[in-house]
């Protein structure tokens, strides 16, 4: 865990991103590091755990991480958990919450919020149309002889 | 949304990822276009709609696509819809939902249930230490010259 503070407190002095950090371990091992570079890669999905996820997965040539825990150095916002629990990894720890994120004016919490309430209600409108035609592609993959599940 | 839903209906065809497309449009014009790739590239975070937006991002040279619609042939997962909320494009619109993609075994619906359950119920086991050390970042970042908001 002191890995992942350091590297956010790293991005604070370099200017690099967001005060954020994040590492992947295996087996005792740092296996990925990764800082926030929202703003510097232009990139919004570049939280820390993100990058530390796709670094982890491209060094041990899967898209899981299983036997593998993340520490980051503050509570994972919904696109970081839901990466998570895409890569699915054994355990993970983080330092700060999501209240303290909010303090430092991260949407964070407010993103978790967002997420329970109906498309309608929520910040970003969203709307469902051409359902029909988009499960016909469900169709296929069932059938698909190609398909590798994850 | 046709473009969309091609787009997942060529990832079934050529075995190169999950049944999703994502297109990011500006002014009626698609300016990125994705299907998912998360086991062709080995990289669980690849999701259509990822990919999707931070190729509109590196084109237009910004983290945010504030003016822009999204368009995905289905629901976003928490990580995708994550993703939406900190890149803040107009509009969302989608075509199958979340309980079609369960149908077709993917964790999407699960992963919005487990978002909502305490750390220690969560089939991934979360845990908080270290609070302080990390408050001590935000700290810094609150009086940091170099700090680009997003």
């Amino acid at each position: 865990m002191s890995a992942a503070i350091d590297l956010a407190n790293d991005n604070v002095r370099s200017g690099a991103g967001g005060p954020f950090g994040a590492v992947v371990v295996l087996n005792g091992e740092i296996i990925a590091r990764a800082g926030n570079r929202v703003t510097v890669d232009n990139d919004p999905t570049a939280h820390a755990e993100v990058i530390a996820i796709r670094e982890a997965c491209k060094k041990l040539g899967t898209f899981q991480l299983e036997d593998c825990e993340i520490y980051c150095s503050c509570e994972p916002c919904p696109m970081c958990l839901g990466a998570i629990y895409w890569a699915r990894p054994a355990r993970v720890f983080f330092a700060a919450d999501r209240h303290d994120a909010a303090n430092a004016e991260f949407d964070d919490s407010f993103i978790y919020e967002e997420l329970n309430l109906d498309n309608e209600n929520r910040s970003i409108p969203m709307k469902q149309f051409m359902r029909n035609e988009a499960l016909i592609v469900f169709d296929h993959w069932k059938d698909s002889n190609l398909k590798i599940p994850y």
